[in-house]
C-alpha cells in the first residue's frame, strides 16, 4: 500500500496520484504560512529553504525576483534572487514550486535551493519571515502531511526513522515503513476486526429473531488468525529494537582487567566509525561503532567483583542493571592475574554463569597476552587471546561479534515485515491483548456485546498506530522529536 | 556585470540566459559524470545528491522509478523513487532536471532531493555511483562550472566565501562579488589597460613614419586613472579582512589579571554565539563570536610581565606577535593588585604605550571591582570598572566593542566595492606596481616598448583575478579550499 503512485501521461509529464485521496484532511486547514530550513544545519553546496501554506507562493514570490512564482506551473524550477526590503540581492536561489495537494505537505509550497552556508541560509529565511509566515515548528512540515491526510502516523514517524538512522538496515526498516507495509498490514487486520464486530453486534440486534448470522466458529477463527499475525509482529520488535537501536555489547569484567583498553580497541578498528551519545549522564561509557553496517553499541561497565565497599556495591549493581539489557556479553579476563589460566577460566565461567541473564550471547576476551603469551595457546569457543592496548586478536573478536549480529537481526535482503518502534509494539500488544479477551469471551460463552467490546478495542489499539484515532497528547509527543524543517 | 539574466517570454515561462555565451569552455568538456550529497552533512528534513556531467540523466534514469528523466522537460520537478540493483526502495525523493548550458555547473544536472539523514543520502549516493559516475572532488561543480565558463574565478571564489560566511556582513560581501561587481571592475581597468598596450605597440610599429598615435599625455592619463582605481580597491582589504575573518580583539594584562575570566564574560552573553576554531594547535586561546552581527575574535594571551624565565618569556615574545595583528586591545588590570588604583593605572598606562603598536583600538578594564567597589568609580574614555566571575559591567564594554567595529568596517548598507580575498589584493598590487613601473617609463621618457611591457604585465595580474590569465597550481589553490558538493 502506497501513498504517492506515479502515473506516466502519454504526453511523457508526470502527476502525483494521492492513492489516498479519499481520506479527508484530518482537522481544517492550515491558516498559516510556516518557513524553515529543511537541510542540515552547516556549510554545503546548498541549502533549501521550505516555505509551506496557504499563503507560500505570495510569500516567496514578495523576495524573489525571476519568474513570477504565483503564475509558474507547478513542479517547475526557476533561477533567480531572493531580495531584501532594502532592494539588496540576499542570495542566487533556484525556486521549485509545489502546488497543493501534489506537495510533501498538501500544502502550496516553495523550495527555495540557495547557497549552504549558516549565514547565507539563515539570511534567507529571515527575509522570507520578513515578508510574512512563521517559522516552522519542530517536524511541522511533516505534521501537517500528516494533519493533510497526505501520510499516516506510521509513515511520519518513518520520516524521522529515516533522518536518524544510522545504518543501511535502519534505513531500509524505515523506508519500508514510509512505503507503507505497516500501515497496509495494520489497516488489512483492523478492517476484518471491524467487520467482525458489526457482525457480532448486528447479531446482538437480531438476536430475538434467533438468526446467527455468523457462527462463533468462524469468529473464533478469524479473531486468532488475527491474533497471530499481530502477535508475530510483536515479536518481531526484538530484532527491530536491534534494527533501530544497535545491538548493545556489554563489557564486564574484574577491575583492571583491561575493559576500557578493550572498549578503544574496538572502536580503534579503522572501519569502525564512532559516533558519541549525546548528553548522556549515565554512570557507564557507551560508544557507538557501525562495523559493515551493523551498529554496535559497546558498553563499559564499572568492575565487578565481591566487595563490602558501599560505593563500589552500587557500580555493580547498576553493572547487573546493564547485563539485563545486554544483546552480547564480553567477560575481559586478565591472564596475568593468576598463575593457572586453565583455573582461572573455570572460576570466570562459574561466576558468569550465575550473573549473565539466560539467551544472552557470551565470550570471554583472554586480556594481556602479551605479557604472557603462553596462555595464548587456550583454545575454546567464544574464547579469544586478545591484547587490547596492542590490538591483538582484535579483528577476530569483531568477526565473531558480526556472526552474533547476524542471529539478532534480520539479513539486509530479508524484506519481511518488522517493527521497530516502541509506541507501534506497545499499540500492537494491547490489541493482541484485546484479542485474547474477545476469544475467552467466545470460550466462556459471554454474549456477542462482550466480544464485540474487546474486538472494537484491538480495532483501535490499531487505528492508534496509523492515526486514525489519536490523541494531542500523542501527536505531540511524536512530532516533538522532530528537529526544526523536517 | 551579471551572469545570469532572466528573462520572461510571453509564455510565462523563464528561461536562464547566459550573457557570457561569447565566453567558450576554458577546458575541453569533462566526460565524466559525477555526484555528491550537495548539502551539508548531518541530519536534516531534506538531503540533495547532485550529478552532474554529460550522462547526468542517464545515470539518474537509471535508478530513478517515476518519470523518464531522459525526456522530461528541463527545470521540471519528479516525484518518484530511487531502487537499487536488487529492486529495492533505497527513498522516496524528488528529482529536479536541469539541461546544459542552463544549470550550475553548465553541464546536464539532476538533483535529487531525499530524506536529509546521513545513512539514507549516503545510500542514494552509492545507489548512483554504482549505476556508474565517479565521487566529485572537493569544489569539482563550482570548478566545472568556472571551466565551462558559466562564472568567473572571482565569482568562484565567492560560492566559497559565501558558504563558509559567519555574518550578514560576511555575506554580503561575497554576494556583491558572485553577483560581479569586482569581476565586471577588473574586466574593465582590464580592457582598458590592454587597449592602451596594443596602441603603445601600434605606435612603435608605425614609429619610423613619425606619426604618434597618441599623446604621451593621454597614456599618462589613462594609466594615472587605473593605478588610482586599483590603489583604492587595495585598499579597501584592510577593512575587506575584517568583514570576512572579523575582529581581533586580544586580551592582555599581567598574570591573574582576570584574563580568561573576561574571554568567558564576553562569550557567556547570551546574545553571542560561540563557535570553536577547529584544529587549533596555537599556544593561545582563540574563541568565535558574533555579536550583533559583527564577527569578533576574541585572543586570551599568556600574562605580560617582566620576567628572567626563558618559557615565561616565549610566552610573551608570543603575545607580542598578537598584538602586531590585533585590531583592538583590551588590557585587564586586577585593581586588588595595588593599593591606590590611580598610580596602578599611570603605570599600566606608560607599560602599554611601549607595547601596542600605533593605530589599534585600545581599553582597559579595570578588574575584581566586587572586591575592591570604591575603584568603580574611576572615570576616563576607554576605562571599563568591571567584574569578570560576576559578569559586572560586560555589556558596557561589548558596546564600546561595536562603536570601535563600526569603526573598522564598512556599514551594512554601504554598497562600496570592497575586496575580502588575499589573492585578489595580492594581484591588484603587483598590477598596481606594474603601472607604477609604466608610469616611471613614461617619465624617463623610454620607448613605447618598455612602457607597454608593463602595461600588459599589469593587466595580466588582473587576468589572474578573474581567471582568464591562470595556472593549474592557482585553480587547484581555489578548489581544495572547498569541501566534496559544492
Amino acid at each position: 500500500m502506497i501513498l504517492n503512485d506515479i502515473m506516466e501521461k502519454e504526453s511523457g509529464k508526470v502527476v502525483i496520484v494521492d492513492l489516498e485521496q479519499r481520506a479527508p484532511a484530518r482537522l481544517p486547514g492550515n491558516a498559516d504560512t510556516v518557513a524553515a530550513i529543511a537541510t542540515p544545519p552547516g556549510t554545503g553546496g546548498i541549502a533549501v529553504i521550505r516555505i509551506s501554506g496557504p499563503s507560500a507562493l505570495e510569500l516567496a514570490a514578495r523576495v524573489f525576483r525571476g519568474a513570477d512564482l504565483r503564475t509558474v506551473s507547478p513542479r517547475t524550477a526557476h533561477f533567480g534572487r531572493v531580495i531584501d526590503e532594502a532592494g539588496t540581492v540576499v542570495d542566487e536561489v533556484v525556486a521549485t514550486v509545489f502546488h497543493r495537494p501534489s506537495s510533501y505537505t498538501g500544502e502550496d509550497t516553495v523550495e527555495l535551493s540557495c547557497h549552504g552556508g549558516r549565514a547565507v541560509a539563515a539570511a534567507v529565511l529571515e527575509t522570507v519571515l520578513r515578508g510574512g509566515g512563521r517559522h516552522a515548528m519542530p517536524g511541522e512540515f511533516t505534521k501537517r502531511a500528516f494533519l493533510n491526510g497526505r501520510i499516516d502516523l506510521v509513515q511520519a514517524e518513518a520520516v524521522a526513522d529515516l533522518i536518524h538512522a544510522e545504518t543501511r538496515r535502519a534505513q531500509r526498516a524505515s523506508i519500508v515503513q514510509l512505503e507503507g507495509r505497516l500501515s497496509g498490514f495494520v489497516r488489512e487486520v483492523r478492517e476484518k476486526l471491524m467487520q467482525t464486530a458489526s457482525v457480532l453486534e448486528l447479531s446482538l440486534d437480531f438476536a430475538e429473531d434467533d438468526v446467527p448470522l455468523a457462527e462463533p466458529a468462524e469468529h473464533r477463527r478469524n479473531l486468532e488468525e488475527s491474533k497471530r499475525a499481530i502477535g508475530m509482529l510483536v515479536k518481531s520488535y526484538d530484532s527491530g529494537r536491534v534494527v533501530r537501536e544497535g545491538i548493545r555489547v556489554v563489557i564486564i569484567g574484574r577491575p583492571n582487567a583491561g575493559k576500557s583498553s578493550l572498549l578503544n580497541a574496538l572502536l580503534g578498528v579503522p572501519r569502525a566509525i564512532v559516533t558519541e551519545v549525546p548528553g548522556t549522564t549515565r554512570d557507564y561509557v557507551e560508544e557507538a561503532a557501525v562495523v559493515d553496517g551493523t551498529l554496535f553499541r559497546f558498553v563499559d561497565t564499572a568492575g565487578l567483583r565481591e566487595t563490602s565497599d558501599r560505593v563500589e556495591r552500587e557500580g555493580i549493581a547498576r553493572t547487573m542493571a546493564q547485563l539485563q539489557d545486554a544483546d552480547i556479553v564480553i567477560d575481559v579476563v586478565d591472564v596475568t592475574s593468576g598463575p593457572d589460566v586453565e583455573i582461572l577460566l573455570e572460576n570466570e565461567r562459574r561466576w558468569l554463569s550465575g550473573i549473565v541473564p539466560g539467551g544472552v550471547g557470551m565470550c570471554i576476551a583472554l586480556n594481556k597476552i602479551d605479557l604472557k603469551p603462553e596462555s595464548a595457546v587456550i583454545q575454546g569457543a567464544g574464547m579469544f587471546p586478545i591484547s587490547a592496548v596492542r590490538s591483538t586478536g582484535i579483528e577476530e573478536l569483531l568477526a565473531w561479534l558480526q556472526v552474533r549480529a547476524r542471529n539478532l537481526q534480520p539479513p539486509l535482503e530479508d524484506q519481511t515485515l518488522i517493527i521497530t518502534n516502541m509506541r507501534h509494539r506497545d499499540c500492537l500488544a494491547r490489541a493482541d491483548e484485546y484479542l485474547g479477551n474477545a476469544l475467552e469471551a467466545l470460550d466462556d460463552g459471554l454474549t456477542e456485546e462482550f466480544v464485540a467490546v474487546s474486538v472494537r478495542n484491538a480495532s483501535d489499539a490499531l487505528g492508534e498506530i496509523i492515526g486514525e484515532v489519536t490523541t494531542e497528547d500523542v501527536l505531540h509527543a511524536i512530532f516533538s522529536r522532530f528537529c526544526i524543517g523536517k
